[in-house]
C-alpha cells in the first residue's frame, strides 16, 4: 500500500490545494471537489472565526477534506503561536499550516522563526505543516523538532514558475523521515508531475487553479497529473542520457 | 468537442506509443492497453511481412488501435519509398510514421530527404507523419507537402531529457495547421504534460514505457500525465511571473 | 597553436559582430574596435552598393577586419544566389554568410533551400557559412557540400535566450569537421562563454551588443567572455556532480 | 568609480578563491596569481597555526592577497566561535568566512546556527561573510546582525551545475545592502560571469580551478569571465524576448 499518513490520518490524494484568489466561493467549491484533494488549507484571516457559519468555511468542507489552517501573514514565531491558538479554538483542529513571512513583496518564509515556532507548536500538541525554503538542513532540524511534514517551495509563491529548487528538493527527499509536501511556484499540472516524480509525498497548489479560468477543470488535471507523477515514481523512471538509443534495433532497414 | 483526426479518422487518446524496447511482447501488450493508446508505431524491419500472424503484430492489434509502421532504419527517401511500399502491402494501411537518419549513433532525421520522401509518398496516397528537429520552417513545408502531421523531436531520442527544443516547439505549433506530435526524448509523464501544455495534438513515447521496471503502470501514468496536460492547455494556464504574489490577502495577520 | 582558420584565412579572434540595430554608426564602430573582432557580418540590402564610399561600410571596415556579407531577407536558393552575385561584385569579398528565411516573423532559416544554396555556391568560388537550425545531420551535409564553416543557432534571432539548443549543439561540435559558429539568441557574455566552452569554434553575437546603453562596454564584455570560454574548454572543465564534494577535507573541525 | 569594500578594505578584483583540492601548493600559488583575486579563503584545520611558516599559507600570501580563513568542518555555532578565535590568534586577521554545516554529505549549512554565530562574532569585531543557503530573509537577519557580506550558494558544493538557484539570488541582490558573494556550485566561467550579470558583487570559485588539467588556465579564464559579466551588468544588458527580431531590417532582400 502507497500511504500517506499526517498528524495519525492516513490520506488517499496527494494534491493538497490552497484556496486563495479564487473569483467566487463557488467556483472554490468546485474545484476543491474536481480535485479530489483531502486536505485544504485556508489563511485564518480571511475567516471570521466568531461566525462557524462563515459562508467560506461551508465551501471548503467538502466530505472527507481536513481543514489546514494557516498562519499566512505573521511576521514572527510570538505572532504565529498567538494565530495557532486562535486557530485551533476557532477551527476545532490542531493541523497548522505554518507560515511565517516578514516581507511582504516576495512572501518568503523566515528559517530562524519558523523553527522557534515549529518547536513551541508541537510541544503545544499541533500538528505542524511547515512551509520553508528548500534548505535541507533546516528541514531536518523542522523534523527533529518534530515537524508533521516539511513543506519546502519550488518557486516564490504565485511565480508559476515550477521547480526552480529541483537539486535542493532532491537532497530534502532523499534526508527525510517525514513526508515531505513542495509548496509554492507550481504554476502547471506538469510541474505537480515533476515534483511527484522525484519522490515528493504529496505538493500544494493554489494560484494556478485559482487564476485559470476554468478552475474547475484546472483542478481536475492537477488531480490527474499528481497521481501520473506518483505512478511513475513508484514504477521507476529511467536516468538521463547523454546518447542517442534508438527505440528499435539499429540495423539498417534493407539489412 | 476536442477532435484530433488524423488521415480521415479521429482519435480520442493524445498519447501514440511506440514498441521497440519491451523485454517480452506479453509486457507490451499490456502496456498499450494500459496507455489507451489508439495509435502504435512499430518498426516494418522488426516484423516478419510474410507472417500476418506474426507474434508480436498478434500483440499490438489491440481493439482500436491503428497500426502506424515506421521506417526507422531507412538513409535517404529513396529507401523509404520502398519500405513504405512493402509496409502498405504487408500491413494493410497507408499510415507511415516516416523516419529518415543516416547517422546511426544519434538517430537524428535528415531534413531534406524527409521533405522528399514525403512529396512522394503523399503522391502515392500515403497518410505521412514525418519525424523531424524542432524546424518551424522544415515542419512549415512539410504541411506544404502534405503530411498529415509534423513530428518534430523534444530531444534526442532515448535520452529521456523532455522538452530541450521548447522554444522552436512552441513556434511549430503556433503556426502549424496539421497536428503537432511532439516525438523523441520524453522520459517521464511530466514531459508529456509539459508537451501537452505547450499546446503539442498529442505525443509519441516508446523508451520511456519500454524500459520501465513496470512498463504496465508507466503507461498509464504517461495516460494520465497526457490528459491532464491537454486539460491544462484547454483550461488556460497562467503565464510565469516574476514576482511572488500572495495567494492571500496581503493585509498582516494582527490587522 | 589555437588556430581558427575559415576560408584560408586565420582569425585570432572567436568573436564574429553582425552590425545590425545600432543606433549609429559610430557607436557601431567603436563596438566593432572594442571587440576585438576580425568577421564583421552586414546585410547587403542595407549597403547602397554603387557607393563604396557608403558611410556604414567606412565605419566597418577597420583594420584586420573581414568583412562577412550576409543574405538576410532573401526567400530561397535562388535569392540567395543572386544576392550572392551581387555581393561579390560590388564588395570584392567571396565570404558569404548564407541566411534564407521565408517567415519574416521569426526569420528561421530554411534546411532545404540553404542546402540547395551552399552546393551551388560552394561551386561558383564562395566561402559559405551558412546560418542554420541546430540540426546535426542538416550540418554534416552542409560540410559534405563544402560549407566553410556551419552556424546553427542557439535560439530564435533576437530573443537573447542564450543556448536553448544546447544539447543538439554539442552532437554538432562532436561531429563536425568544419568549424562551428553559434550564431543567434546570445544575449549574454556568459551565453557566449558557455558555447566556447562547449567547444564551438566561434561566436556571433549582434542584438545584446546593438542594443545595449552602452554598445561598447558590450561588445568588450563579450571579448572577455569568449576568450574566457575558449581557455576554460581548452583547459578542460570538470563534469557536473551529483553529489556535493566538499573543497577542504572531510574532517570536522575539532578532530 | 566601481568599488567593492568589505570590512573597510577595496578589493579591485571580484573573484574570491578557494585553496581545496589542488594537486600542489605551487599549482594553487600559480592559480592564484593568475586569477588576479585579492580574497583567499583556506580552511583553517588544514593549516598549521602554531607555524606561520606553514608550506600552504606562504603559497597563499600572495601580493594585495586578504587571506580569509574559514571554518569548514564546524557542526554548530559554538564550535564556529572558538575556531574563529584560534583562526584571529593564528592568522592576525579579523576576517572570516563563517561556514557551518551539520552534514557532512552535502555540506550544506545551518541557517539557524550561521545566524547565531553571527551575531556573537559581529560583536566579537569579526569582519564575517557567512556562507548560506539561497534564503532571501535569512540574508536580510545576517545583514541586520552585522555580517559584512552574505555568500548564498549557487548549487550544492563541488557540483558545478552553476546557477540552479537563480530565481532567488535574483531576489537576494534586490533586497541586499551588503555585497552579495555567490559561493559554492560555480563550475565553469560562463556560471561566473552569469553570476555577475544577475548583479552580484562578487564570486567565489575552489574546485572548478582546483580540477581542471589546467588550473592556471582555468583561473585566468574564471578571471576574465567575472570581468565580462561585471562589465556586462553595468552596461545594461537586453531583457529575454518571447519573438524574434531581426538584427537586420525585415524588407526582403529584393524589395
Amino acid at each position: 500500500m502507497d500511504q500517506l499518513i499526517i498528524g495519525g490520518r492516513e490520506f488517499t490524494s496527494r494534491l493538497f490545494v490552497g484556496t486563495g484568489k479564487f473569483s467566487s466561493n463557488e467556483l472554490m467549491r468546485k474545484a476543491i471537489i474536481a480535485s479530489g484533494t483531502q486536505m485544504v488549507t485556508v489563511a485564518m484571516k480571511r475567516i471570521d472565526m466568531n461566525n462557524a457559519e462563515d459562508d467560506m468555511l461551508v465551501h471548503i468542507n467538502q466530505k472527507d477534506v481536513q481543514l489546514l489552517p494557516n498562519t499566512s501573514g505573521v511576521r514572527d514565531a510570538e505572532e504565529a503561536i498567538l494565530a495557532a491558538q486562535l486557530s485551533r479554538e476557532a477551527f476545532g483542529t490542531n493541523f497548522l499550516k505554518l507560515e511565517i513571512h516578514p516581507d511582504p513583496k516576495y512572501l518568503l518564509p523566515d528559517p530562524v522563526e519558523t523553527l522557534k515556532a515549529t518547536e513551541a507548536l508541537v510541544k503545544m500538541g499541533f500538528v505542524v505543516l511547515p512551509y520553508v525554503q528548500a534548505d535541507p538542513v533546516l528541514c531536518k532540524r523542522l523534523e527533529e523538532a518534530g515537524a508533521a511534514t516539511v513543506m519546502p517551495l519550488a518557486a516564490p509563491i504565485g511565480t508559476n514558475k515550477g521547480l526552480c529548487t529541483k537539486d535542493l528538493l532532491e537532497i530534502i527527499i532523499e534526508q527525510s523521515n517525514v513526508p515531505v509536501v513542495v509548496d509554492a511556484g507550481l504554476g502547471a499540472p506538469s510541474h505537480a508531475a515533476a515534483a511527484m516524480e522525484l519522490g515528493a509525498d504529496a505538493v500544494l497548489v493554489n494560484t494556478a487553479i485559482a487564476i485559470s479560468p476554468d478552475p474547475e477543470a484546472m483542478a481536475l488535471a492537477f488531480k490527474e497529473a499528481t497521481i501520473a507523477g506518483r505512478r511513475a515514481y513508484r514504477a521507476g523512471l529511467g536516468a538521463q542520457a547523454r546518447h542517442a538509443a534508438a527505440s528499435s534495433p539499429l540495423t539498417s532497414f534493407l539489412d
